[in-house]
């Protein structure tokens, strides 16, 4: 049961955010769960290529210095889901709105990688019909996007016509009322090709700016009946009509590619994909399609023991994580994936906090790939460094495509300097968790010196220590503050380790070494510079209430006034002036807590529950990012109902559209806070120079559960119940804690230890 | 010759500077000083209604509560400027850019009010002519700007032809590059009708959004020779040909009515005014404009002895202020006056801190009239309140026209709450300079009962105190802070009046108490509440430095490395990214330093001084309205070379064009500040609850200075030269203070002191 996602919903509410649940996705292709038959309803029609954008103009009322003069947007790319049925001499058309649905659901296929509707239905004149789509987003064949019909006469056997559309008339989706929705330029893209060649469909769509062009080419693998085929320049429609005397399957093939990564020749490529599979069957793209997934799971798989509701979330969220991950250096995994157009495909801090930890430890060569792309844009953040006015050093920007910055609100945009060591934290758990030293060196050790010269260049040494003014940390109810704790503990991280891996490659000598210092014109005066700041970093402190401050003012603020804030209200973003938000005491989400948690050697467990106590009741969680964080952190300090409500409040976000804009995508980062929720919380795992630590509970409700791992080419497997903790292992011996205890655990051994910790 | 502001240059660079400088207005039409014929060099067109606009969308990259959707803008209306000449059978047009300029020259009469332009010019085919333009724009006939030609013939006798425009194809200047003029909505407007009767061209045009319209009624007086008519829809031009035989004079008259204070009949009533003042010749026009300016002189004139180049400065810089005030509940002073479309004619703080002071003190009539404007944009200030989050109270906008904020960034935006102080202080000052009792308590006190209001929602009591969080001082390099000196300290002289005039109406027990109350649902307890919020106020203080910071954090940033910073790098907002600059000790303008002006008596001598010292080292100016200041606070801590260095700085701004962006239009805040740093500043005037207070000094290079001034229905006069001060008066006796000292100074008995203060 909880390996599949089932709807027999029909209603245009649910049909709007489904098309977010049941989008299906590899990394390069996504294709939301629209209908193949169209739907009556508002719909937000889209398939989408990871990266393949368009640029822009951002239009401003005051235009000040820098702000950035054009962004990207993810481009709803070319249309080839549609498929129509027609039934009878009369041609009734098949429409789930229309006639009556005798039986209908829908299904995502958790295990299997694929979803599937299946339809019982009576026409407004009578004939009946079973008719089922299953379609499929290839995990091996990144280029594939295949729909499968199944037509299974009940009482109806007779004359049936098939038109299918490749469609190249394609807009995004723009709401001016929402800002974390794209607000203009709904038509990125031209049509450049739209043609038929022997049995291929093809059309070939072009951005208005940039000129990439991205191509479809498609084929149906049908009992060729009527066939009639036509164009009108910018969509291609092919017409079958058949005789259906008995159950009938048809397929529609589709190969989508662009130039970012195909070359020039889309035509050609694309029909060269579709020869390449063409002896491929349907039953063997679903079965590779099944043993990809299968292998996921076996590495990543949470069991929840006690409560379904849960172990479907989980799964659910594991599996669009590993649906949205980019797989190569030009793409990451934007804030709603491949899902839908929310954010519009940029990727931000989201993917480094939030989502690279889930991979590091189930599928560590998708992290790699995900830093990859972030050591590809350095240059980019180089950049956009020198426009905030660096002499040096990386800023990267808070949401991109290709590296420059897409932000036009810099208060809650480039202001968040924290993201330039959200980078680098990841890459050094990275490296943490995979032990990889050729790849941290290669390309961590570059990108940990320029974001170190950033925070050289940003902060100033004063009589308190070392100072941060004029950024703005997670939070986004409170902007350009002095002295953020997040900023500050994390940029210290930053630079710790900018100063071990320098002196770790100077130990070396490596002409590797040699070469970084020479291109980046690095002395050993800088890696004393980041050592100095370093332990110099001034970490605001509370002494009467025991609390890290979020910043240098904020404590001295009013409290936001809960009590005269209507629910409807919230989220308060769309109510209230920032201005107003900024004023207050007011978290949109985990900050100071989130800095307890990536960090929490830097702070006494006492400090750490004051701060989450304090904030705790100032924190609206009005971001997605938020609940997951003090699930963690509940969990550290022992308050097991409060870990867990957080947690319910994360698990199911999505498939409950608690946010109310699933339509607009998946909340992707607070899928993975599900996961860490879990791995983290639950089971109090952290990666740390030590190694590996555990510190696992359970949650009063659940029997028990389960998660697979992997860690430095282990696979480790921790169950966990109300009595002990298992811990068992794949591969060579490896020390780990549990309480903060060393253990050695070995292969055909595991370690079992009581649950309750405190 | 200090009456006469003079040019011969014909250098395009100069011509464009010159078009704002020889503007020329009414405070209800404005007309900048185009030439007739037509230049064949860049050139801002433009012809101004005091609060005629548009308004347009606000576009945002992403838009966030609140904001703005739509600004205001000021429209170019209808060009009646052009007036072409072609001489001879070949009809040589005459262009100064073309044949021999024997001799040309440009006055702006100071003393007359109306510009000449002379010149002596030989035809590329030796036809020789002087001509001469005078244009006026009536104080007197609002609605009314004529252009006399004379032509002068040297050697040439013949056919003339003149062409004369009437144009309602008309756009507005933009610059995607500098925030400080408009960026696009070029075209404002459409021509709705474009026709002769009898003998008037007649253009109307409308507004593309608001409808509201505009409309040009001309007349040519001319010796009629072969005439003829033409209109292309968008234009009306005339053509009269006649033979110069001996100096000819003809007159183009321009009504120019608008729908906001002219009802819907436009053409009618401009055709009526123009019967109206048929029979007004030349010469009438003329005279009577000399004896309106004469007038304004005799209460304004400043006068400086020994330094021409400051005194035709600051005698430039009163004739525009008089040009540029609106004399209508709807109108004011843009930033620019009616001289250009920089801030595309949006009213600002500028008006109450900058310029309602120079009128205070020479033209109440006209102070009176631009609070009038903020008292009727009341409840536009109430309803940004409320968008801005607050239950109550009023917050005017940082810049408008018609009363909506039309600011797009807010940071240094709408976040500028001082400006709702400033106007309240601007009340106060009027009722303490005129003692106009009945207007203070109609429109002042609610005015000051609403802006009381804001403050209470804003600031919230603390044990320092009460505080005010997350708002912008007057200084924009420095954006989004709590407790800002100066705002902190405005809006405890906001509360404090507002319980001041709540007694004095409580006392007199009036019916227009009583309503007020009922209207503004006001307790007592509210009153009891500013009071208690004013001596609370929290007024930022550092032991150390013992100077008020400028905010909470203002001291702990870095500050600005101005040895690093090149020349060319100023003004720094067009160099560095804002948050770049929010981050360090740098300021625009005097913030703190202006406090200190505005409000002397809150600080000590010793704190007015260490702050001016130290605020003076990391002010950059790059704001206009910030030298004057200087030099008035220099002049009060006794630095009188400082004083005057600061000075000249403002005196000649525009003459000079030492911003560089004087073509976009005057900078009329900085030219009371000019009035001011000689009357506030070496005079030492200051208008208190105790009277009229005086500190005269001499800056060393002058022999001597004199200044006309008006004060509670007297006119008085100081003259300070290196010995003496005198101070003569017209009117009832008074008590004034000099050094501090009260004196009793009656009509025809001059008081006299020794000038040197300390």
């Amino acid at each position: 049961m909880t390996w599949q996602i089932r709807s027999r919903s029909l209603k245009p509410e649910d049909l709007l955010v489904e098309e977010s649940l049941f989008s299906l996705a590899n990394g390069y292709l996504g294709v939301r769960g629209n209908l193949e038959e169209g739907s009556l309803y508002e719909s937000i029609q889209g398939t989408y290529i990871n990266a393949f954008h368009d640029v822009v103009e951002i239009p401003y009322g005051e235009k000040l210095y820098g702000f950035p003069e054009t962004q990207q947007k993810l481009a709803n790319v070319i249309d080839a889901q549609s498929i129509q049925l027609f039934f009878g001499d009369e041609e009734e058309p098949y429409s789930p709105f229309q006639g009556e649905v005798v039986h209908y659901e829908r299904i995502l296929h958790l295990d299997k990688g694929y979803s599937e509707r299946m339809i019982h239905w009576r026409s407004p004149k009578g004939k009946e019909v079973k008719i089922r789509f299953i379609r499929l987003v290839s995990f091996e064949k990144r280029e594939l996007f295949s729909v499968f019909v199944e037509i299974i006469p009940i009482n109806f056997f007779g004359k049936v016509k098939v038109i299918s559309h490749v469609n190249g008339d394609v807009t995004n989706y723009v709401n001016g009322k929402d800002p974390r929705v794209g607000n203009s330029h709904a038509k990125l893209l031209n049509t450049k090709i739209c043609k038929t060649v022997d049995d291929y469909l093809v059309v070939i769509n072009e951005t208005m700016r940039t000129k990439i062009q991205v191509g479809c080419v498609t084929t149906h693998r049908w009992e060729a009946g009527q066939q009639s085929v036509e164009t009108n320049g910018q969509t291609v429609t092919i017409t079958n009509i058949f005789q259906l005397r008995k159950s009938t399957v048809f397929e529609k093939r589709n190969v989508y590619v662009d130039t970012l990564r195909h070359g020039q020749n889309l035509f050609e490529t694309g029909v060269s994909l579709q020869e390449r599979w063409k002896h491929v069957t349907m039953d063997q793209l679903l079965t590779e399609q099944q043993e990809y997934v299968e292998k996921f799971w076996n590495h990543a798989d949470v069991k929840i023991y006690g409560d379904d509701k849960v172990q479907e979330g989980i799964r659910f969220n594991l599996y669009h994580l590993l649906q949205s991950a980019g797989r190569d250096a030009i793409s990451n995994i934007a804030a709603k994936g491949l899902s839908g157009e929310g954010y519009e495909g940029h990727y931000f801090w989201d993917t480094e906090i939030y989502m690279i930890p889930v991979f590091l430890l189930t599928k560590p060569e998708l992290a790699k790939q995900l830093l990859m792309y972030r050591y590809s844009i350095l240059d980019g953040a180089r950049k956009h460094a020198k426009i905030m006015g660096h002499q040096k050093g990386a800023l990267f920007p808070w949401r991109t495509i290709s590296g420059s910055e897409c932000s036009s609100y810099f208060p809650s945009g480039s202001a968040q300097y924290h993201i330039s060591a959200d980078i680098a934290y990841s890459f050094v758990q990275y490296y943490l968790a995979t032990g990889d030293e050729a790849f941290f060196e290669m390309y961590g050790a570059e990108l940990l010196f320029e974001t170190a010269r950033l925070w050289l260049d940003t902060g100033h040494f004063s009589e308190d220590g070392f100072r941060i003014d004029a950024v703005t940390g997670p939070d986004e109810y409170t902007c350009i503050v002095n002295n953020n704790y997040y900023t500050n503990v994390m940029a210290k991280y930053n630079l710790q380790w900018a100063t071990n891996v320098y002196d770790q490659l100077d130990k070396k000598g490596t002409e590797h070494f040699t070469r970084i210092k020479k291109k980046l014109n690095l002395k050993k005066e800088e890696r004393d510079a980041w050592e100095r700041a370093a332990k110099a970093m001034y970490l605001p402190y509370d002494e009467k209430l025991k609390i890290n401050p979020q910043d240098d003012a904020f404590l001295k603020k009013e409290k936001w006034d809960f009590s005269a804030t209507p629910k409807e209200n919230y989220p308060l973003l769309l109510h209230y002036h920032p201005l107003t938000i900024y004023r207050y005491q007011v978290c949109k989400q985990a900050d100071t807590v989130l800095a307890h948690f990536l960090l929490e050697d830097e702070q006494s467990m006492e400090t750490i529950r004051h701060s989450y106590h304090y904030y705790e009741k100032i924190t609206t969680h009005d971001s997605s990012l938020s609940t997951c964080i003090f699930s963690i952190m509940a969990a550290k300090i022992g308050e097991m109902d409060k870990a867990y409500h957080y947690f319910t409040e994360t698990a199911r976000l999505d498939l409950d559209n608690t946010h109310k804009n699933t339509k607009d995508g998946l909340h992707l980062a607070n899928m993975g806070g599900t996961w860490m929720a879990i791995v983290f919380g639950f089971a109090g795992l952290r990666i740390k120079q030590s190694g590996l630590h555990f510190h696992p509970r359970l949650p009063e409700k659940w029997a028990g559960y389960e998660c697979n791992l992997q860690f430095r080419s282990r696979e480790l497997t921790i169950k966990v119940d109300q009595e002990r903790t298992e811990i068992s292992m794949k591969g060579e011996p490896l020390q780990l804690f549990v309480f903060q205890r060393p253990y050695l655990v070995k292969e055909g051994e595991p370690l079992t230890i009581r649950t309750t910790g405190k």
